[in-house]
């Protein structure tokens, strides 16, 4: 059995998605037989860094990596949150202007189109930003106690990331206006420091991207199933659902 | 960057260990920069059909599936609590003889130890039963009114599990025993409905999981992490990090 696999490649918000509640471990609870969920998550990187560090996180090898030599069914992208640091203020060691942002995200879809044609490559914008809830849970020391990310800069790379996807003829997740209709609420129900996701805010990403999979078929119901389910046993003669 | 993996392969409690607080993701986040956790579960399999599946669950193909091909650090093998089922309740046909269920986890061990003579291969027991709650929880038709599981019958399971790891010189976690002495309330802090784990059967598990991994050697801190950490990067000078 060669199981499919979705590969969750993105920043800190990719990487926690295994934490409690995380939209990584429900999408693989999800697809427990039929899917394997690859987690490359990597926290506090932008776009910038992503596209240096392409080649090295899906080699191709002939020794065979495997995750990389057959194609996964899908690939998320969410990267954006990092890129859309402000360059005036505190993380602007992380900030990529717009129109590189852009060019690299136009990029990393390219690569994995060209390495996969037939996988499905999804983007997801960054999420909104709460900018007060940022100055009290800063990362790095702030002396101007001015915030690094503005909800008014996630919303300039959403729009790109968008544009993006447009451009790529890929499907996108707008979490960034998604969590914003969400609930009036959004900023404390759905972010838990003004970037990174509650469990409320983990489950909105984890809806949006099943069903952003399901519009191209990829749902539980229509990818086959790895083994007999119990349901399927003969109580019996067990041993007949595996001949 | 080739990863390294640890595979879970069990019945439903491993089929469900991705679920909110599951034991599967608190593993997967914990070596989110480090391994793979790859989901081997089957709700409802005995060891009897493990190994009839075993070669379809871990095939040997020169295509690869690369999770196969590359040697895995580790595989939890986590079966015993359908093999227990009593042979004369409800759940009969998920039950497998004692004497059985230890020759086929011997087998399972085989296969693994001659697949992949490098990796560490982990048993866990069977976890405690709560009679009573089996007859409040269950899963089929029960006309007898008799549990279809019982803590005494696991607890056989459990020494046969621990008398297997003994002989093929492997570790094993005796989740059995150690849930009992975790607390007095083990039926209901640790069990949801006399078989499955809560959140806080789901963290034993993992603690003992992670505590045997680092037993021999395989802690995050001993694991090269897959690519710089956010804390390793030059913030006057990111892209060194990446040359």
């Amino acid at each position: 059995m060669i199981r499919s696999k979705i590969i969750l490649f993105g920043d800190s918000i990719t990487e926690d998605s295994f934490q409690f509640g995380g939209w990584g471990a429900s999408l693989a609870q999800h697809f427990c037989r039929t899917a394997d969920v690859v987690l490359r998550g990597y926290s506090g990187y932008n776009t910038r860094w992503a596209l240096k560090v392409l080649d090295r996180v899906f080699p191709t090898s002939p020794a065979g990596d495997g995750g990389n030599e057959t194609a996964p069914m899908a690939v998320i992208v969410f990267f954006g949150a990092n890129d859309a640091c402000l360059p005036d203020r505190c993380s602007a060691f992380q900030h990529v202007p717009l129109h590189e942002y852009k060019q690299n995200l136009n990029s990393i879809v390219s690569f994995f189109k060209k390495k996969w044609p037939t996988t499905l490559v999804i983007l997801i914008t960054p999420p909104p930003i709460d900018d007060d809830a940022r100055l009290r849970y800063p990362y790095v020391p702030n002396p101007q106690g001015l915030p690094e990310r503005t909800n008014e800069a996630a919303g300039e790379y959403a729009r790109a990331c968008i544009a993006v996807a447009g451009e790529c003829g890929i499907p996108v997740i707008d979490l960034w206006t998604r969590m914003q209709q969400f609930t009036s609420d959004w900023k404390t129900t759905l972010l838990s420091d003004g970037l990174h996701l509650t469990h409320d805010g983990n489950h909105v990403v984890y809806e949006e991207v099943i069903g952003k999979l399901r519009n191209e078929g990829l749902s539980v119901e229509a990818l086959p199933d790895d083994l007999p389910l119990i349901t399927d046993i003969d109580p019996n003669d067990p041993l007949k659902a595996f001949m």
